[in-house]
Formats: C-alpha cells, sequence, structure tokens
C-alpha cells in the first residue's frame, strides 16, 4: 500500500497548523495515484515524512523492530519531494502544494533541499515538476521542472504569480475519476516518446 | 542530501539486534551512490523508515514543524523497498540485504509488502533488483526482479541458496571507488538501451 504520511495525519487532526499544507490535493492526487495503479497505467507513491529520533526504548525480551518504542522524535525538513515513481519505465517525481493566496505562490513552501533534489532528477533524464493548487479558485496547476528552475534563475521574487502558472503551466481539470488526471499532462507535454512511435 | 535511516542508526548502536540487517552493506551502498552523484551517472538515494505516530506534543506558541515533538512512535514495517532514484531517466529500485548465513538468504528478510512494491516496479517498466552480501564469505550478489520472481514462483522454500545467486545473479565486486559498482552489472545486463546506440 501507499505510504501514509504521518505529518499530513496529524495535521489533518489540527487542522489549525499551516491549513495550506494541502490536505485535499494530497488526497486528491493519492486517489489519482490508486486509479492509475489500477488501470496499470503508472505506479506512482507517497514517500514516508522523516523523521529525527532522540530517544529510544528498547524492549528487553523481544528484538521485534516494531516493539521498539520512540520516546522522542522530531519531524525533519524533507529532503526529498513527496512523490515518485514511474511511467513506462521512466522516473517521475514531483512535489504538490496548495496555498490560499490568490495571486501568487509563495516559494517558502518548498524548501531548498527539496528543490535541489527536483534538480538532480531532472539533472539525471527523469521527468519532474510541481503541482500547485490555488484554493481560492480551485484551480490546479502543472509547471514542469524546466519552468520552474527557468524562474528561479531569472526572478530575484519570493513567489510565483499564478499568471505564470496560467503562461507557462497546464491547468489540470478535477473530474470524477481519476480526480486530477496529471498524467494526461505528462503524457502530452513530458517530452516521453513512446518505445512504438520511434 | 540522502535521508538516513533512523531505523539503521539506532540499530548500529545496538548491533545486537538484528545484526543481519546491513549495516556495512548499506554504507558501502550509500558511498556508491555518492560516487555515482559525484561522477553524474546517476541518482539513487535511500528512503526514510515509515514511522507510526501515536502520542505528539504540540507547541504552544510556535507552529513550526519543526517544533511539534513526537512523544510516542513506533517503527512500522517497510511497505517500499530502502533505495530508489533513476539512471539516464529510467527508474530504478531496489532493496539491499546482508546474511550471516553461510548457505542461503532467508526470505523472510524482505517484507512481503516490498515483494508487493518491487512488482509493482517491474510490472511498470523500471529497472529493480536485489542486492544480497553472505558476510560469512563477504561476497555480494546483484539478483534482477525477474530472476528473483521466477525463484518465487517456482519454489515453495523459504530462502534462496547462495548457488541460485552464483548461477542466475552478478557477482559485485569490491573496490576502492565506488566501493560496490552495481550501476556496471544495471548498465550492461540491466537491458538499457542507450538512446544514441538505437
Amino acid at each position: 500500500m501507499i505510504n501514509t504520511n504521518p505529518l499530513r495525519e496529524i495535521l489533518k487532526e489540527k487542522k489549525t497548523f499551516h491549513n495550506n499544507r494541502g490536505m485535499n490535493l494530497e488526497n486528491d492526487i493519492n486517489l489519482s495515484n490508486q486509479y492509475y495503479v489500477d488501470t496499470k497505467q503508472a505506479f506512482i507513491y507517497k514517500k514516508p515524512t522523516p523523521i529525527k529520533i532522540v530517544k529510544v526504548d528498547y524492549p528487553t525480551k523481544s528484538n521485534r523492530v516494531g516493539n521498539i518504542k520512540i520516546k522522542e522524535a522530531y519531524f525533519e525538513s524533507p529532503s526529498t519531494t513527496d512523490y515518485n515513481g514511474l511511467y513506462k519505465g521512466k522516473y517521475i517525481d514531483f512535489e504538490a502544494k496548495e496555498t490560499n493566496n490568490s495571486e501568487y505562490f509563495p516559494l517558502e513552501n518548498i524548501h531548498p533541499h527539496q528543490i535541489k533534489h527536483l534538480k538532480n532528477i531532472y539533472d539525471n533524464g527523469g521527468i519532474c515538476f510541481i503541482i500547485i493548487r490555488f484554493t481560492k479558485y480551485n484551480k490546479t496547476y502543472l509547471l514542469f521542472a524546466k519552468e520552474f528552475f527557468e524562474f528561479l534563475d531569472k526572478n530575484e521574487r519570493k513567489s510565483i504569480p499564478i499568471s505564470y502558472f496560467e503562461e507557462k503551466g497546464y491547468e489540470i481539470k478535477e473530474l470524477y475519476s481519476p480526480r486530477l488526471d496529471y498524467l494526461k499532462i505528462v503524457k502530452e507535454y513530458g517530452g516521453i516518446i513512446d518505445e512504438k512511435e520511434k
């Protein structure tokens, strides 16, 4: 099964925390990923949140790993993106975020380590992108890494205006099933060449 | 940076636990992966261990995620393999294990969820395999998923004899740098067709 992200699970309960961290978008993406698995189109899954462990209780009798109790730990800054997987053998990697902001997507929502990770994927020929939802309009965009990096290289500002997503990205329309067919955009515009078409 | 695996970090300190869980092999693979990044050959990294969180202390003043203290948590059974990444855009996924056993590799060391994960990768055209080290002889083998699944399909037994690795797998010789050049075997025998060679 797909890994559940404990941080998000917790944040679901405490909605006052980080209400722009993408609970609904995450749910839509998870449903879409399940659809891709069910229809044997692709296999894309969520990575667990990294956690720094400080104190641990060792069981005296059993050495089963599940019996080791973690007594003190903290969430770590993510060093990779949330999602990765594959489509016809090709590596796919992306980060997904929601924002309440009506005009721009604040770049502080994506950690520098995650940008470095996307750069590594891009440099090694992987398909990578970000999915950003503007919750006020309920509009979701896919922006490929190439255009994302172009923005970062050319701009000093700490946010990407919605107009940039409209111009350089692709809107992912909400459907019944799959909820967010982002793979359709990847297939059409992601530069994937089908082996048969060659 | 590559994620550290907290479970392994702990087990390093408490070597009496699971002394066949692959501390040295893991170190060799991490060093090799760093070499592949440095020489711009591939980008392969380690996934964090999934952890089930039971109790959490919420900070009163700050809502920074790093300040949320986890008071009770447990290691979960891994639902994916330890390593994944990409080589020339192709998806790579593998699990690595050490065994003290001199005659066979006990299959209980690989969780059913991990086998299912490898099957998903295989079905979607990814490059996947297991790396097994027999510590008594200090011999390390790469066995591609195809031959791994063939063994599982044809055999009732709960272990893979070393002879199967010798016959169907590839020995990875230890070198100075990279420590374990498993990518060489992937390049030669992994069925990767270079775009230029077509």
